[in-house]
């Protein structure tokens, strides 16, 4: 198969013969077929790059069983168009198949990555930072940093149509697309305004007046007459402040999203600050940088002495980034308590004000269950974390989803590994945008399985199990030293040493 | 003098000749004189040390000037006592000098160190920490620690009889007792209500019980009934936390009002944190700590960068202290942070808040002026920080009021070199209890004659006075490298090196 697509892409569509009998995937791309299909290409490009003036989608490069499934949802009307229910009911299943083979084959230029995009305006504001008063997680928390797609599941959306993106997201308000896994789009898009529609798709797609051939990607944002939301920005995203301090805040707030880029002599796996603390440390009962800043130096337990922010921070890198603390004072952690202050701007000082840290559960009315929390597992968290937990780098090779376990995963030092921590935030934070929506005896479970499995050692490991637990994991909130199908959780444990670099799954 | 008075008291008053022609010291304390005066053991007792039940003073062991100027001013009236007056207007200027000479070289027992007393109470507060919400400071600030007094001016407080100290404070208030330098204790008193005298009085006197010999000074506040002042304690008097977040809490304000004891590494004169950021570090426009917690971090065009808490901490210790900066993360640090945190709950974070800093001065209708800053300074600053701008120790050798200038004051890096800064403070702030009393010419003017003096070399000294000028003094706010009557500031600054440790005048 791959070496007939190959051999189709050289020769081209002329001397690919017509048959009804054997309607390759190249005919109907460039002839259609006699059985009433047009041809692909009339609307899509020859090249698959979409027609942005017309608003119908580039294909070229898309995940082959995410186009598949749209044929699929086409078929089956979960995705209504008249004119592509009508072709995609007459496509065999095979022919469905190839079709998403071929379009996914075809090259597509790599769209430019952030930094050479506009940063602001409504429409970079949904895109990178997103609503998260509302639930509405940033647009590339799940499509990959600018917008490139993730894995097979999340589609591409920079270099689409921006008329194509706007329709598709009326669509999933209006109801008649829908049926993708755990239905998030439909309940984003519902809290997206017309100027909302308009600003993300102007952000992400190829305008109208650009060539259809042209991959895009590069359009600055318009700005689409009103603002987007509720009036008040939300915390933290007031205008930057000027000069030095101003560059402070944007250092950390680059940090704490994309530390593998922006602080990298100090992390051991590839998750972000932001994996934990939602919405750039925004958002109440996800950790937020804003009630920390006013809770610290604060007495911890798990040191046994007053803390500092910055001290308090160190632990992240050492234990949840599975890295090493950067040294008091290091610009990282200044950067990072700097924007920690100028989100905390306007707030009291107060150790419990509302929001800190992640919400404790009640226990749950049935003991938490590994069985149980992997079948919520596969059914609520791997289309982002992968059925293995490893997660995903997005098609541009950066992390987008964070591994759950395994050797790129938060160590056994972590907080995240206590169930109950666990359980809280998967609770009040997961799946994106639907926070909220597990009982609270799934989040029980699920966190149970999660912390179920290996990871990286503990750094303060003392080179016996059995002691390390006693020392640092006594008691039902941890699974290390206990045995789980067998096998003893920290036995194997990669123990700490050179930190390996680089996104993208190992376990 | 000296032998003759060393000669009685090992005979003692039995063989002491009565003559009216030589009314010595002696006979007077022991059997009066026949034109009407009592002997003064009657009331005062043999030793000196007073009578708690009907509140005479102990007289053994002050300071023989200020004997000597109590019976001048209750011979001139400005003290009234029905019985005082009289006797004091029958003794001649040398018989009260003799007197005031005999009384101060009687021995007294010290007394207890602070850490033995009561800690808190109305009158524990009063004593120790003031009420600056209505400009009275602390008694302790100008009598010494544990109130054992300060030079010739400021009289210890410990050992004498409750009844004394309550009476006195009343006489303040009723101003039968009046005339002392810059007229402080008749401002203090007045802002005290009847239980505030009560308490206070009961903290540091001998109580009504004790024996009239007794030396006293351990005896417990007694609540005396009512709480003291307007109700709501000031903020970080509310009771400290408990736990190791309470303790960091009160090892921040040990440090911060005793860094000679509590950061002795660090500290390179006896200045004190409290000494520039009054009450503790929470008076407005005193550099109080609530207002630095939630403005830092924060740029310092000082070191051209962003710069933690901490960071700007260790800069005080280097500067203002003249010793070195606690590396990041040191007990010391994290307590004053803590501390500071402490102080500002419930505060906005906000860069701005009311209060901070120190205030800035109109620039004066006449440039300001080197010798009406030394006029200003004799008349109002001398009495506490010494002629020559030394400072004094309290009796008990621990410091009380902070050198200005000299080997043993704040360096040429420290921000109080600053004129503009000086001034601001002096005027908000100086003398104790009389803030906001200079015309803003006259904080000009002792702020220019106060850094006209030579101190310290600043840590960054470049081995060339004018570079240092160049790179860090540069402009009018700055006398360093400035010529002043022949000699150039900066230029036989003691350079930095091993720390001198211990309090006390060396200027």
């Amino acid at each position: 198969m791959q070496a007939l697509l190959a051999a189709l892409l050289i020769l081209g569509p002329w001397v690919a013969p017509v048959t009804t009998a054997a309607e390759s995937a190249a005919t109907l791309v460039t002839r259609g077929s006699s059985r009433g299909i047009p041809a692909c290409a009339s609307c899509h490009g020859a090249t698959g790059s979409g027609n942005a003036e017309l608003g119908y989608p580039r294909l070229a490069g898309l995940p082959a069983p995410y186009i598949e499934a749209q044929l699929e949802a086409l078929a089956a009307g979960r995705r209504q168009n008249a004119l592509m229910n009508a072709v995609a009911v007459k496509l065999s299943a095979k022919q469905r198949r190839e079709l998403a083979q071929y379009f996914a084959a075809l090259p597509f230029e790599p769209v430019s990555p952030v930094p050479a995009r506009a940063q602001s305006g409504a429409g970079a504001e949904l895109a990178l930072h997103g609503r998260w008063s509302q639930n509405v997680p940033a647009c590339t928390r799940c499509h990959g940093e600018a917008g490139v797609g993730v894995g097979e599941r999340f589609p591409p959306l920079a270099g689409q149509p921006s008329r194509y993106i706007e329709s598709q997201l009326l669509a999933w308000q209006q109801g008649t697309r829908h049926g993708e896994p755990l239905g998030l789009m439909q309940g984003i898009a519902s809290h997206l305004s017309a100027s909302d529609v308009h600003a993300v798709a102007a952000y992400f797609g190829v305008p109208p007046s650009a060539s259809g051939d042209a991959p895009g990607g590069d359009a600055p944002p318009r700005a689409g007459g009103a603002a987007a939301g509720d009036g008040e920005p939300p915390p933290g995203e007031r205008a930057l402040p000027d000069g030095e301090f101003g560059k402070a805040v944007l250092l950390g707030r680059r940090i704490f999203e994309d530390p593998a880029t922006y602080a990298k002599d100090y992390v051991g796996n590839a998750l972000a600050c932001s994996n934990c603390h939602l919405d750039a440390g925004r958002r109440a009962d996800s950790a937020p940088l804003w009630a920390a800043f006013v809770a610290y130096p604060a007495y911890r337990a798990k040191t046994h002495r007053v803390e500092s922010l910055e001290e308090r921070m160190q632990g992240c890198f050492k234990y949840s980034m599975n890295g090493k603390s950067p040294p008091l004072g290091d610009p990282v952690l200044v950067s990072l308590s700097t924007y920690a202050s100028w989100l905390a701007r306007g707030e009291r000082v107060d150790p419990n004000l509302p929001g800190r840290g992640y919400p404790r559960l009640p226990k749950p009315a049935l003991a938490a269950d590994f069985q149980r929390g992997a079948r919520v597992y596969g059914e609520k968290c791997a289309l982002c974390h992968g059925a293995g937990g490893e997660g995903q780098a997005d098609h541009g090779g950066h992390a987008a989803f964070p591994a759950l376990w395994g050797a790129r995963s938060f160590n056994w030092g972590a907080g995240m590994g206590s169930i109950t921590l666990a359980a809280g935030f998967i609770k009040a934070n997961m799946p994106y945008s639907e926070g909220g929506s597990l009982s609270d005896q799934e989040a029980w479970d699920v966190a149970t399985f999660v912390d179920s499995h290996e990871r990286p050692q503990d750094p303060r490991f003392t080179g016996s199990v059995a002691e390390t637990r006693a020392k640092y994991h006594d008691g039902p909130d941890w699974m290390y030293g206990v045995e789980v199908g067998g096998h003893v959780l920290g036995s194997d444990s990669v123990p700490p040493g050179p930190t390996p670099t680089g996104p993208g799954p190992t376990h």
